[in-house]
Order: C-alpha cells, then sequence, then structure tokens
C-alpha cells in the first residue's frame, strides 16, 4: 500500500457500467514527509474518505479485493484512513 | 486507475488475433494540474471516448476485466470519460 | 522483492475489515548502497521486523500469500529480515 | 500496452526450460515522440516482429495470454506490429 | 523481463518458511547500454546465476513460476543467464 492524500473527485456519467456505484477519488500518493509525490491515482473510496484526510490505498488485484468488485475493472483503492504515524528516518 | 488524455490512435494489422476488434488509442497519463505526465499508453476503449477526451484508464487484469476479454493479452483499457474533476491540492 | 528499512508504524482505525490484525508498517526501499530511495511503502509485517530493521519486502499477490490473507486488501508485505548482505557492484 | 522499438534479441542457452522455443527480444520502450524513454524490456515475441521495428508490447498475464503459455515465466511479450499511429498531442 | 547482472547475495534467516531453500540474488537491472539503471532487485535464482553474470529476470507471477512455488511471496526471480545480446539501438 502507499500513503496518500484525497485531493478531489472525480465525475465520469459514461464509464464500465460496474463502476457505477464506487465514488472515485483523486488520491496524491506521499513521499515519508507526507509531501505529495507522483502522479495522481483515481481510486474507489471502501472506507468513506474525505478530500483532505490521509489514507492508505492498494493498487492491482488488492483493490478489486476492497472493493468487494472482483469483476470490476478497479486497480486502486483507498483501504484505511490514517489516524497516526510513528515515524523515524 | 490514472487521468489520462486520449492523443491518438494507433493501427497494428499484425497484432495478436484476441485483440482484433479492440479499439487501440494512445493515451497521455496527465499529473495534478491535467498535464501530460509519463509516457503514452496504448489502451483498449471499452467506452467510445474520442481524441482529445480526458478519461480514466485502467492496467493489468481490470483492463481486461473492463474490455471483456479475460483471454486477450490487453494489459490497458479506458474505462470512463470524465465529465468533471473537483480537485483541491 | 526489494530491500528496505521499516522507518514506522501506522495507525488507521478505519480500514478494510481484513486489515484488521496485520500491523502496517512504513517501509523505506533501499538503492543498491542501501540508501534510502524511493517512496514509502506500506506493508504487512510477516516476520516481526521492528523499526529501524533492514528487510526484504515483497508486492502484488506475494504479498497476501506472504500475510496467509488471500482475502485482504494487501498488496505489499515484509516477508523476511536481513541478516547479511554480500554485494558487490 | 506500450509503445515500443526492437532493437536487439538475446540468447540465453541456460534459462527456465518453459522459455525454450520463444524468441526474445530487446524492446525500447518509446515516448510520445516515438523516442526512446526508459529502460529496455525483453519481450517475447508472438507477432514475427524484427529488429528496427516500431511495436506495441504488453506486460504481466498480458504478456502469457499473448504467448498462449500460461505456465511460463513470462512478463513481457510484443503484440502487436505497428502499421500506423495518428496522434495529436 | 529485464536484463540485469547479479550483484550480491543476501541471507535473511528469519523469513517466510516459503522462502526456505530459495536462494535470494541482489540483482542490479540494466539500461540499454547494459549499465546500472535503477534500484536492484532481490531475485530468486532458478538457473545457477553467480555474481557478475547478466541474467534475464522476471517479476510478478512470472517470478513464482519460475521458482515452480506458486504458493510463495516471490515477485522476483532470475529466469536466463544471457550468453549473447546482439543490440542495435
Amino acid at each position: 500500500m502507499r500513503m496518500g492524500k484525497v485531493i478531489g473527485t472525480l465525475v465520469a456519467t459514461k464509464k464500465d457500467e460496474k463502476l457505477i456505484g464506487s465514488k472515485l477519488m483523486i488520491t496524491q500518493p506521499l513521499d515519508a514527509s507526507l509531501n505529495p509525490k507522483g502522479d495522481p491515482i483515481v481510486a474507489v473510496d471502501t472506507v468513506g474518505a474525505g478530500i483532505g484526510e490521509l489514507i492508505i490505498f492498494a493498487t492491482g488485484t488488492a483493490s478489486r479485493i476492497a472493493a468487494r468488485k472482483m469483476d470490476a475493472p478497479i486497480d486502486a483503492a483507498i483501504v484505511g484512513i490514517i489516524d497516526e504515524i510513528n515515524m523515524d528516518n
């Protein structure tokens, strides 16, 4: 998984029907200092994350597991909201 | 998924026969400011996307799910056309 | 797999229920000189790794195999603690 | 998939026996201007590509599908030869 | 697959038990000029590769296929030793 920050939402009316009902969140990956790093991911929210929250997201098969939609074309999902980080780098 | 812009199409007469009938779109990934970033992907269109449109694309198994072709050598597919982005980075 | 260093832990109260009981470790990938390189991964610990330890981590399906949780939204796991490196680059 | 150019071939006598009979092509990924970008991939040829040709290649499970060898340790394959590119970036 | 050079070995006493018996080789990916590029991978040797040898390695599911250990947390494996490269970039 990666740490990320939810920075937006996205609406796509014309989309794969298996994505209907999935909330698409624009998620910015973060570096070890929790600064933005790398390009934004469009992740399915599975935990009720809101804009501005720090989250962890998973990619690949793990994201379809998180969404409980193994037959949907999902490759990224938010799987947790970060409460606390204890870092020593 | 990633945000991208359809920047072209591609014709390959000599190709895996399982790709026949799939429209191959050259897709430029975008950064958080919706500027081009990273290298172009050749994605199968599954939603009727046109050149110049902002889309979301998925990679890996998710793309074969989108194409409804689990036995085709596809690793990227356009899964939605973006109508609206609400971003706050 | 990649070499990494455990640099922190992370608490997420609101998370996918399949992640309950998995210890989430913030892991910094390392380069050939064992210096930090690239962005931190949130990996499930499966070997009792502690902060500051050099470890190897796996991603993708391999991480769910390591966690013995094929139905959990895991895409990275610590699979070994490094005792000794013999390098000649 | 990605656009690439076949830049070489590779011989490995000592290799996984499931790779016997697969032609290994060194493939340079290309950017949107069709210039070399990123590091070379060793891809199994499945379409009769020759050195210097522009091709599309797939990675991961898609490459084993292309090679019709689901039990071979293949993670990249050439799946089409590019005839024509219409790009507008 | 990628071209790489074996630059070291690694010992991890405390590790996933499914990794017991697998030789872990530190492998440096190479660019088109066969110079080091990118960060080292820890790959399972499946072909008897030695330090300093040029090899090809596979990642993901392909690596578990190569290791003949589908239930081990492996995501990278050496699948061939390079005898000859014919490159024209």
